[in-house]
């Protein structure tokens, strides 16, 4: 049964818990062992006879016999097989050795299983580890065997090792940081999404940003050697607080948790405690499954958890899900989206703070009956007057409003709010551009909310620079400047969804997304900078910027997909708003990350440096973005003359 | 509230029932008056003032004014609009008027209200019906909108009617065949999926024929006036059985019911009944909806119907759902799919009576212990073996069986099959492709079931050419022929989910689907037949059919979008088995219809005939299909050499 119900838990698939079996021929006894005297939720058991060896038959029969594999589709329904079976390929098998009978009997038999897998519907089978240095041959196989497969994950078993960690001494040759094992694997299998990573977690782990990089992988599941628990004061199982944390980041990315190997517990129990815990331990072996108490551990960790909080629960469904950003410039927004962005108390409180803090600068107490001109640029359906007027009558200024927004559907909801609210005396509601109107008078203060994931990707320049005719010499914007950063990530399941389509357009289009199983592989940087109002003699909003990105040293090797993009903005003074994550406003929805992503993955070697170009570029109609990476090794140009992605003026 | 609970329609569309409202400003106030008062799902209503004219704004203010809605988001919020409230866009336009202004005032509005409907998100529209015979800047319009729209659906209001109950008299330029209207509109829409019919419902009914064009079409409301409707004794709103059989009609194919206009009761009820309902009325009408008494009558319709039959409810996902014929030759059927095939009973008692009656020919009563060599080829999971077995017992005949199978995978499941059952005296187990094996003996009777929904297109053909090698030679195949059968379609959503791929290789490939929104235009007519054992001199399989439809005087005229094509086998004598509509084997569920799509649709007017050419070609190692239309209108070639779509050997 799962591990236990936990709000906003329901849909994860690490509720369940698998354990690792031997070769048994009675499959159906092999399952009620383990699902119901075990309460595991799916076993991981080897489908053929481990003694098989497809040469050996060549010679006796005509190759007309039957193959020996546990149990059919008769003994088990295909429901039954694929909602609580895992195949486990045998483990003999090596396709890159020298010993061509061996080679040729691999190939063979991992086809079969394979092909017997398929024909039940599992849902996924486990790949032994590439025995050597070398894995071309057992590459090549698996993907050709991709290339055919229905709905089968394949998930390679790859041991949790890294150099830092590994024996010093002597034999360097050793490939010693695993997951260079499974980067070549899968660079030869084009990255293909059916397979995945199943990490084998031993007693000791390799440094915490370098098991921070297999969040950003397609890792689907996590076998726990049974000796990397240790043994509490009673004689029960429990893992190092290192290990605990590691398992609460699998929980946390949806990875599965298989135990693995036998119960080690008759060893260790101390002293004073031992003769009752083990003669209670016989007792109970006798209706207890002998891994049980690691299940039990496994399901107290995940109880341990706090569950998601109400905004986390909301997200859950767009969690690393690709949008388009919004045009609102070219496009009109709908009604659904204006309510769903204004439920976002804390941006206006922010806004709030910031008008609050402008009108009493502006206007000192002994003046306080002269009234401020405040003009909201992009009023959309009123939340911005709302924020100002409630900013006035806290401080006690007089205002005058006036309301521009460009979209006539939105305007009628205006005109219906200050009915509603009977504000007929304060604001002013126009219906135009910003960008071409011709105001009565000028503004004290001018607030606009035009901000994009990445700050200024929404035109918030262009669109300020047009308002700005109408601001006072000495008047004030708010925002007051805003600056956009990016972070080079892991983010393989993102790579993979932007490849599915097949084209190049997608890959140098900029996404906006709640990121979840990615890695962030260093900290973020700063990118392009814009201030209000822009005095500056150019006022250019054309940007370049080169950015050094140097992973930690103790990450290894790591895959760079593309770029985590945020903002931050200086609404006014010390009043900021943002999503870099370091600065990040709490409680905030209205912003998910943006996301870049490159055509080519980019391998770092560890000490390596990445060195990355970004430029906004302005023309007549539109603006977009070009990004290339020069080092380690270069990229491509992306997005050339905004062929694949802009934003229309 | 909906119409009524009853098993299998519980997501049906048509559970639901509108009504047409006029223009009303509170529109808050006329959504409770209909759906709390009046029970109605939702309400068609005006979203703009009628009297509104863009010209007569021009003049005196700048345009900045508000456009006069009937209420905001702010009055309904987005999701009351969107569930409650279908659009109905003002009737006075006219975008093919002579009159200039007219014209233009038309368009501003059309486009104003839908951006207006875009901004609310609401479910659907209704567009007036074209005012005079050309619709052509009407559709230019409409086309430009459906371009940018998000999910609106566009229903353009037709009235139901057609020249044979029009009246005769004179004016002949009048269009009278509505349908004509609606085909040259969508054609100039280019076949949008987002465009479709409200069909306007009146007193009269054009022919059975002619109404069973529209089911093919994509009609999603019937407006039912009021005047449709009789009124019984007891003063109360009926249906003539027509108008019943038609409603019941829709209800089926989920197109929802409107009701439109005033209450006819007061006028209608006779003599008795008069007073005491007349009295009774005004002291209802006081809490009563007028037009509460149709919606009964349209719910008391939908609870007369029969629930759905099991196997319909289990198959409603799959309705006019396209999926790719299966490849058994070329690719191993999974666990499961064998599995649910199996589950069809009927299938195989059928193939047990055929087994039974040859047995019972081949060996007559005094040599009964004489052994009939029995050969079941591509015996899967083994069902065919079973009945075989069956068979024998209950005729008492003696059997030897051969169960050949060439999918590795399923021979590991009959051989447990067989150990479970004990049959290991009886039935050999042969892993090996029919068309290669070489048998140790001659059968008396062969036995297979590799048809496909158009019967040979699974290559049936081409296995027994292979099997007859050891079948004696006046030995009995079961199945001893089969046919195939094609009728011409219109099937508007099959087309465009074709369509949406954007590609020819979808336009040239034959589908399996449960058809259901189809007209079927003309009785389906025989095209390929196969007879095993196969004694003509020349064993070629390809084969070439010229085909004529004429469709009913009384139909109109009607678009085909393609052809549905089934089959009928022989299995022995009179046991036969089949999905042709006329002689369809009940309860049988392994097989849908298939569907060859036209990469053009071709219009058929009355009575014009259409020639269909079909031809299969077989390759070294693939067959396929080719197909077109050669009058009214010459279509292109489909599937030239098999580029697109193809059965591999």
């Amino acid at each position: 049964m799962p591990l236990g119900d936990k709000p906003g838990w329901e849909k994860s698939e690490s509720r369940y818990c698998g354990v690792e079996a031997e070769f048994d021929d009675d499959i159906a006894n092999l399952l009620s062992f383990n699902l119901n005297l075990g309460a595991f939720d799916f076993v991981v058991a080897p489908l053929m006879n481990p003694t098989y060896r497809p040469s050996l038959l060549q010679a006796n029969s005509g190759g007309t016999c039957v193959l020996p594999f546990a149990g059919s589709d008769l003994v088990l329904s295909p429901s039954q097989w694929s909602s609580h079976v895992v195949g486990k390929i045998s483990q003999w098998i090596d396709l890159d050795s020298e010993d061509e009978t061996l080679r040729m009997d691999s190939e063979t038999t991992l086809k079969q299983e394979i092909a017997w897998a398929n024909h039940l519907s599992l849902q996924a089978c486990l790949l032994p580890s590439p025995k050597g240095k070398s894995c071309a041959n057992y590459a090549r196989c698996v993907n050709q065997i991709l290339q055919g497969l229905n709905n089968i994950q394949l998930w390679l078993r790859i041991p949790l090792t890294k150099i830092d960690d590994a024996s010093m001494d002597g034999n360097s040759g050793e490939l010693v940081d695993s997951w260079e094992q499974w980067n070549s694997f899968r660079i030869l299998c084009e990255h293909h999404s059916q397979l995945s990573v199943a990490l084998d977690v031993l007693s000791s782990l390799p440094s915490v940003h370098s098991l921070g990089r297999w969040f950003g992988e397609s890792v689907r599941a996590a076998i726990i050697s049974t000796d990397s628990f240790l043994t509490n004061a009673r004689g029960y199982p429990c893992l190092s607080k290192r290990h605990q944390n590691l398992i609460w980041g699998f929980f946390n990315h949806s990875i599965q948790v298989v135990v693995s190997g036998t119960s080690l517990r008759n060893t260790a129990a101390p002293g004073s405690d031992l003769v009752t815990n083990h003669s209670s331990d016989n007792v109970e072996n006798l209706q207890k499954h002998p891994l049980r108490s690691y299940l039990d551990y496994i399901g107290y960790l995940f109880q341990k958890m706090d569950p998601l909080p109400q905004q986390e629960r909301y997200e859950l469904g767009y969690r690393d899900f690709l949008q388009s950003p919004l045009q609102p410039l070219m496009d009109n927004l709908e009604a659904q989206t204006y309510e769903t962005f204004e439920k976002d108390s804390m941006k206006y409180m922010q806004y709030q703070r910031a008008v609050s803090k402008a009108l009493l600068d502006r206007v000192p107490n002994e003046e306080a009956n002269v009234t401020t001109v405040l003009m909201v640029v992009g009023a959309g359906r009123g939340p911005l007057v709302r924020a100002s007027l409630q900013a006035a009558e806290e401080t006690g200024r007089k205002i005058k409003v006036y309301a521009v927004e460009k979209n006539p559907n939105a305007v009628v909801t205006l005109h219906s709010l200050v009915k509603l609210e009977g504000w007929e005396g304060i604001v002013t509601i126009i219906s135009c551009d910003m960008r071409y109107w011709d105001a009565p008078e000028k503004a004290d203060i001018l607030v606009s909310e035009l901000l994009g994931s990445f700050g200024d990707n929404e035109l918030s320049p262009e669109c300020l620079d047009g308002a700005q005719r109408f601001l006072k010499e000495d008047g004030i914007s708010i925002p007051s400047s805003y600056t956009s950063f990016i972070q080079p990530v892991t983010a393989s399941k993102l790579y993979n969804d932007v490849k599915s389509h097949r084209d190049l357009v997608h890959f140098e289009t900029a996404y906006v997304v709640k990121l979840h199983n990615i890695a962030r592989l260093a900290p973020p940087q700063s990118v392009f900078e814009f201030t209000h109002p822009n005095n500056s003699t150019t006022k250019s909003n054309e940007r370049y910027k080169k950015l050094l990105f140097e992973l930690p040293n103790d990450t290894g090797s790591a895959m760079v997909h593309g770029f985590a993009g945020y903002f931050d903005a200086v609404l006014y003074k010390d009043v900021h708003l943002g999503i870099e994550p370091s600065t990040a406003t709490p409680n905030m929805f209205s912003w998910f990350a943006i996301f870049f992503p490159l055509r080519t993955p980019v391998c770092m070697k560890p000490g390596s440096s990445l060195e990355v170009h970004f430029w906004r570029c302005c023309g007549s109609s539109k603006v977009w973005y070009e990004w290339c990476v020069a080092a380690p090794t270069p990229s491509a140009m992306h997005n050339t003359n905004g062929r694949s992605y802009w934003v229309g003026l």
